[in-house]
């Protein structure tokens, strides 16, 4: 297209309200433009980007057997209120009334809506499996929109939902989606992991997140360096805990006096000990209960894995009442040994030590030589701790290494969770009915796109990977007005459109320096110069937008040389 | 796509809910899936059709310059207020607040987010023309949802603004639309006119409807047998009436007794004339004033001619009681001699006739020998009467011809309404700051799908065009269990698929019966059987669905021949 019949708002200035890279450069760029908080339309760039996301993602899909179809945004809250979720989601979900006053919501998500199809239409097993996914927009009414396009409140999401007979059916689909994913991301051009990742309260399910990796990524993740493990530090394990102190024997339980020292570090400077050595007693309020966790004075209590190991809904940090009411001692002071009525969890380190330091269940008190199994028995023993960068990955003992990633996939086994509330029920081979298996898979659309950028920028502008770029190539004769270079660049333009190279012609009555910027800042993975050279001598100048690589090129074979270099891009 | 891996929940049953033949067509031939009154979920079969009809709008709006965008479905009050609408629109406008208790609404159109989005960002003449349009869910409140697509509450549309520098801009946008909408339904494969609509209370702009002609459909056409003149009957014309009477002289007017006579009908029976000799008096309350419309007894007044030429906001006709207090006679008496305080329009056929009939304004009582001019003079004289099929054509004089359609898409010349309230200015050659020159143009995407059905289908099911069609061709194995049989099929199916034939192997262990009314029911072109002929002669049977027109075709041919035969269905 030609740049003089396009909408091309480049902006100089980074947006104020911009906190992000993304976010900043999709503004500056002309990509988006903010109709309300967290809601946006996107220009005819960004639309470009969009679709071909979507386009790689449909193929992904229909490749793996997905049928397309098309589901409704405003859903009436009896099917809501039927899978028990119209009083559960809170203030995230847009509500409204129809004329007659009826109930109504914007969807966030459409379980509801797939599910009752399938109840409708799916009568044996004969009809399983069904792969089914639509492309649409979702609703969120988060409290605080952010981040541009990474939080917002209107946003484009493909959901695949999977239904299946038994567990192995939803296994092959929860593969092949895994696989399909992989692809989508691979071929949108972007780092990422598959990580392992905590599938919440519902408990025993398997789920794994696409991260896009990007120091802005607001998820840490845990990766092996070495084999394919990967996940989110909040589900990542290590290898279980050698003894630290193998062949020493263990000492009387002593009481010592420790004034003011409360935290492990306090606590092991005291002693001259290293931390590892105290035992980290926190406590926990849970929907039902108060419990002491125990880890390393050297490790954090990872509270995702505490709350599945407790099955609880919630879980806190007991605050300083709680904690004095529940053993009658200031925190900073409590330990495992004699605590009453209260559930003690210990991480399996916490088992391996021997003569460790804890708190005594009395103000400005520890105790030393304390031992587990001699001292105090847990009621559960499991890991609840975080992991951290260096220590051994679970599959292979190689070092685990940390990087930060933007989410922009999840994929979910749900199992029979909603299959069983509403109903969607199948014959088995003997006639007997069972629930549907079902699986749950997204990918953020308008996510992705951010997300790319925030992986592929520079100081002057985005770097779009050549699969998802608006236009892959810009052609700019230097000066317009010059009739020979205008015509040898609307030449070239031509032919590269004709041979299949996305081409803008930047025939804009601007300064050379100003179509170079905007050109780095719209990202074009290359950029083509008609100048002089081109009257003069045949030759034109084909930059990388990536490398800044820049090569001169004949004109009779520029077509071929973009044609080439593209897909290295 | 394998049967056996698809979602095809095909209704013996015509569904009662369904009024309408598309609507019960889409029911049971497994298209669509009612969510809540008004909202459909468009099951796979459906959503490919969708696709391509979106990918034939997209081209077409690109070979014109168009540059495809993405607007959002939930936008803020704010800009409605600004623009006016968020009083003007009634109850069909969705209204929500969000977490913040602010007002917001789900578009019905989205002309204030276009024209701030171009207010925000053009601003000289240079950057014009622009042409923006996006593929949307539009949403209106419908107080009676019915008729299955026609009419609902959520459904799809293509919506294109053209922004110009002036009339003359607007006049080649214009032109390049009615050209893209003419491609879009040809390319469809379906029957339809564009034709002259009236553009409401605004005045003065010109709007084309385009209508797919169906019987079923809601809307009067008149056309033109040999020119291409259409219009709807609101709009419709004809030449200029012919004196009827020439050479006749003008007679004294005279009072008659007329005890009971009160229709035009009742009138010229009683006085054994034509009804055409009674000058028809239709009484009218606008939202200013009480005025009197004269049209010929053999002709209706057109109540949105009317409107337009009283430039009203609102017409309807007088009551009983208003009749009486405005003429001081009961209704059936009214006439124009001597009518009093209350303005006249008179249709110019009425002007030519001589020695009319006519209310006396005097109860059972009517004059003789009215002639205009000389007994009344009518404040108007405009054309307010519709127009009827058999009348000559405006253009060329021909004869206009009726037929019913479905409006699937509008182009409108907006001008300078939205611009000038929401301040969307840019500066011409001389600096000067002026305000945008727009037109708005849409297609119902959901819409077109319903209507193609309205006009293509017979008593087993829907007939696609095969531009639109879902699929292409469905290989039926008569006997999938026969290996044989099987195997053909099988290979035929992945042929048919490689060449670009999009084709359905139907391999359900279903008699044949059962796959052949799935066939008609969904209305695939092409339905290829493979039976022991193929087995034993090497020879399939192609059936077109429209014509019914089988061929024996030997399986070395059959992709060739499904080929040559695809573009003519």
């Amino acid at each position: 297209m030609r740049a003089t019949q396009m909408l091309i708002p480049t902006l100089r200035e980074v947006p104020a309200e911009a906190e992000v890279v993304s976010h900043q450069l999709l503004l500056r760029a002309g990509f988006i433009r903010k109709t309300a908080s967290g809601i946006y339309t996107y220009l005819p760039f960004a639309q470009r980007v969009l679709k071909k996301i979507m386009q790689i993602v449909r193929e992904e899909m229909d490749r793996q057997g997905g049928q397309e179809m098309l589901m409704p945004i405003i859903q009436p809250a009896e099917i809501w209120l039927e899978s028990g979720r119209w009083h559960v989601y809170g203030p995230e979900l847009f509500r409204l009334k129809d004329r007659h006053n009826r109930d109504f919501c914007l969807a966030p998500t459409h379980e509801e809506v797939i599910t009752l199809v399938v109840r409708g239409e799916v009568k044996s097993y004969k009809q399983l499996p069904q792969l089914l996914y639509h492309i649409t927009n979702k609703y969120r009414d988060e409290r605080r929109p952010r981040f541009g396009l990474m939080r917002g409140r209107e946003f484009i999401m493909k959901d695949l939902y999977s239904f299946d007979r038994d567990e192995e059916g939803l296994e092959i689909s929860y593969r092949k989606m895994h696989e399909a994913y992989t692809n989508v991301f691979s071929r949108c051009g972007l780092q990422f992991r598959p990580v392992e990742a905590d599938s919440g309260a519902i408990g025993g399910s398997t789920t794994h997140e696409f991260m896009v990796l990007a120091e802005s990524g607001e998820a840490a993740i845990l990766y092996c360096s070495v084999c394919d493990y990967a996940a989110n530090v909040e589900k990542a394990t290590t290898l279980p805990a050698a003894g630290l102190d193998p062949g020493i024997q263990p000492l009387d339980l002593q009481e010592a006096s420790t004034p003011g020292k409360k935290s492990a570090e306090e606590v092991a400077a005291f002693f001259g000990i290293e931390p590892f050595h105290v035992i980290k007693t926190m406590l926990y309020k849970t929907d039902q209960e108060v419990v002491a966790a125990l880890v390393r004075g050297d490790r954090d209590v990872n509270e995702i894995k505490l709350l599945n190991t407790l099955g609880a809904l919630t879980l806190e940090l007991a605050d300083e009442a709680t904690v004095q009411q529940a053993t009658g001692t200031p925190a900073g002071y409590v330990g495992p040994v004699g605590l009453k009525n209260i559930r003690i969890v210990a991480d399996p380190e916490v088992m391996a030590l021997t003569n460790a330091v804890a708190g005594a269940n009395k103000r400005d008190t520890h105790l030393i030589n304390v031992n587990a199994n001699r001292d105090f028995k847990p009621d559960l023993v499991e890991d609840i701790r975080m992991v951290r960068a260096g220590e051994p990955c679970p599959k292979c003992g190689a070092q685990l290494q940390e990087a930060r990633g933007i989410e922009v996939g999840q994929i979910f086994k749900l199992g029979t969770k909603y299959s069983k509330v509403l109903g969607a029920n199948f014959l088995d081979e003997n006639g007997k009915e069972k629930p549907i298996v079902m699986g749950c898979y997204g990918i953020g659309v308008t996510r992705t796109m951010a997300a790319a950028i925030e992986q592929n920028h520079d100081q002057d502008g985005i770097i779009w990977p050549a699969s998802i770029a608006p236009y892959h190539a810009v052609v700019i004769p230097v000066s317009p007005k010059d009739e020979n270079q205008m015509k040898l660049a609307e030449t070239l333009y031509q032919e590269l459109n004709r041979a299949g190279v996305e081409s803008v012609l930047d025939d804009r009555l601007e300064r050379p320096g100003v179509k170079f910027k905007d050109a780095d800042l719209i990202g074009y993975p290359l950029r083509i110069v008609v100048g002089n050279k081109a009257v003069e001598e045949g030759v034109v100048e084909i930059r990388r937008r990536r490398s800044g690589q820049t090569d001169l090129i004949s004109l009779s074979e520029a077509v071929e040389k973009v044609r080439e270099i593209l897909p290295t891009l």
